[in-house]
């Protein structure tokens, strides 16, 4: 597998990224990714039982499986605003496939920003207007989706005959307010939409769903995967594998942009009886608020992990359990070990902390991805006035 | 219902708190509290899969339903000590019971501190001696068993022919490190010990249980509640209102001396179809970090509220609800009103805070107990140091 500069968007495919005025800063804060040719798509959305009026339209207009083009504004969540909200989302859609000369129902709206507030439909019927002249394969749509992120997050890879890019926006599920995690892939590969719906869900799985930044899911979360389909037929575990490598990669620059983040953590709980406990066991150790302080003071408080793992509701034998910061051990069988606390805060204060967490229990294994807590978060989110 | 001023202890009961030098302060870190008179007891205890070695032994010696007396260190926890941290605890129970004159397993353990140490043996021993003649109604048992906790916690009530005293430690299920949440309650009640084991079973689901200043369990939470029937046979429901009162109040001043706080948070759930849902719904807005930042930086941010709702797994529909600070309509049926702003900052600048959301879909109701999140809750988790 190839990793590609950014921009690479796979063939078929343009994006546009720039200003309409939604964000008070100025900066882009409106993005339309388009095919040239009718996709398979698939989609994943959160779990929040609210949900934003933009995954209302998606959902309806991805019954059919087939997609064309994605609208996204940031700025404003358009979540909590009822009936007018959803008809809002769909006039967004209904204005671009017009301009797009596409079917409103292959268009899908996502918006990412402050909830409780309207679309400003003024703004957005004008910055529709002539959006399939700006559309190009140099754009700035990974900047546009961005609210309180700091970096654009983007990955775009090739692979025998086909080529996934993606961009995506989030500090993970931290921002009920101001944010949202999206994400949205396209590839050339031709792949049916139900295939394409199931291992969007395994990469996902594997990815999004293991990133806490925080313990709030936002009510707009969203992945999409368009297949166009200009490459033809692809080796599916191949594809799977790439997808997967995109989705990891997407959720750590997401772990590691987390609100006041300093530092991405990466935690690997191996060796579980099964599946589903090594992922209670790594989201409950990278989400502990305590954990999160530990690591941002490079404190090796390895009672954190177990106060945390306890919590997890998973079932395990502390008295089995092993702890490694990066390939150094701290913990064996459940009990402390002479290690050295010079070299460890060392290792804590990389720009990458890994964790391992070794239950000789059985075969399983899960990876989580997180960020340290600062000063920083609580600042940002205080601070931020409604 | 009378509330009675500090050190009150009920008929019979005695304590004592002095510095035996397991904390490196040199503050008062060992506790006993000792009745006359053999008790009826019951415990509640922390749900963390991994438990302190304390817990083994109180469980144990609490079997038949009666105890004499509790000892209580803080500084180390005894928790992730093996075989060892057991037999530490067993050994502290029985050098107390043969000071005090009384049976090995009517003397209960808890401690509180740091998590993987072993309890200073000879410390333990050295304190332990001579406890009988220093018991006293003027005691500093309620200092000895803080950690991290800035004030101590007593409170003291006297109803009908009964009286309630209890002092309690923790900011929470903040703090799985440097302590946990320990309760020990006294009565000069006559009740049965199945029977007390039910009461505080209903007290404590209405007020610890309620209470969160993080989402992190301690590994040594418990509460303990010994009556010695002095005042005879007593109302039962004026009994279980005295002793709710009793659990609620701690369970405030646990929430407000939550690490770094500086407001106590009451969030109020009411109308719910179900008890069940009220609860989740209740203690997902109050544990959320975003509104909790949003409490201390003073702003109505009212979209975390919702989403913090979504993600607690209640069912509910956002169209109906209504949500008030202090008495002020913040929102109606799930959209914004007209608020005045100022007004509304004002109220959140206050060091109390009461949040109301009414679903309107039913008759259920519960409340849940924090504080808001600062800076602070950071340094001091970041800078302690291992």
């Amino acid at each position: 597998m190839q990793i590609l500069k950014n921009h690479h968007l796979p063939k078929g495919f343009e994006a546009l990224g720039k200003s309409i005025g939604v964000k008070k800063s100025g900066k882009p804060d409106f993005a339309v990714i388009y095919s040239d040719k009718l996709c398979n798509a698939a989609a994943v959305y959160t779990k929040n039982a609210v949900k934003g009026a933009p995954l209302a339209i998606t959902k309806e207009h991805l019954k059919d499986g087939k997609a064309q083009a994605i609208v996204i504004n940031a700025g404003i969540a358009n979540v909590c605003t009822g009936k007018k909200g959803v008809q809002d989302a769909g006039t967004t859609a209904k204005l671009a496939a017009k301009e797009l000369n596409i079917k409103t129902t292959d268009v899908l709206v996502a918006s990412t920003g402050v909830i409780g507030a309207y679309l400003p439909m003024d703004k957005i019927k004008k910055g529709v207007k002539g959006i399939k002249k700006q559309l190009s394969k140099k754009h700035k749509a990974a900047e546009a989706i961005l609210t309180t992120d700091l970096i654009e997050k983007e990955v775009y890879v090739k692979e025998d005959n086909f080529t996934i890019g993606a961009i995506a926006k989030g500090s993970g599920m931290i921002h009920p307010n101001m944010a949202t995690m999206l994400c949205f892939i396209q590839t050339d590969a031709d792949i049916p939409s139900n295939k394409l719906n199931m291992m969007l869900k395994k990469s996902v799985d594997k990815s999004f769903n293991m990133v806490s930044v925080d313990m709030d899911t936002s009510t707009s979360d969203m992945c999409i995967l368009m297949a166009n389909g200009y490459a033809g037929e692809v080796n599916e575990s191949k594809f799977q594998k790439a997808l997967d490598f995109v989705c990891v990669e997407l959720a750590k620059k997401i772990a590691a942009d987390g609100e006041g983040a300093t530092k991405l953590i990466e935690v690997i709980v191996k060796n579980t009886k099964d599946k589903n406990s090594a992922k209670k066991l790594a989201k409950a150790i990278v989400s502990s608020n305590l954990f999160k302080c530990a690591v941002y003071g490079n404190d090796p408080n390895w009672g954190r992990i177990f106060g945390a793992m306890g919590n997890s509701g998973a079932k395990f034998d502390e008295s089995k359990v092993d702890v490694y910061f990066a390939d150094k051990a701290i913990v064996k069988n459940g009990v402390s070990i002479n290690f050295n606390c010079k070299e460890i805060k060392k290792i804590m204060g990389k720009k990458e902390l890994k964790i391992l967490v070794d239950l000789k229990e059985g075969k399983e294994k899960a990876t989580a991805y997180g960020c340290d807590m600062t000063e920083d978060y609580i600042k940002i989110n205080a601070d931020y006035h409604t």
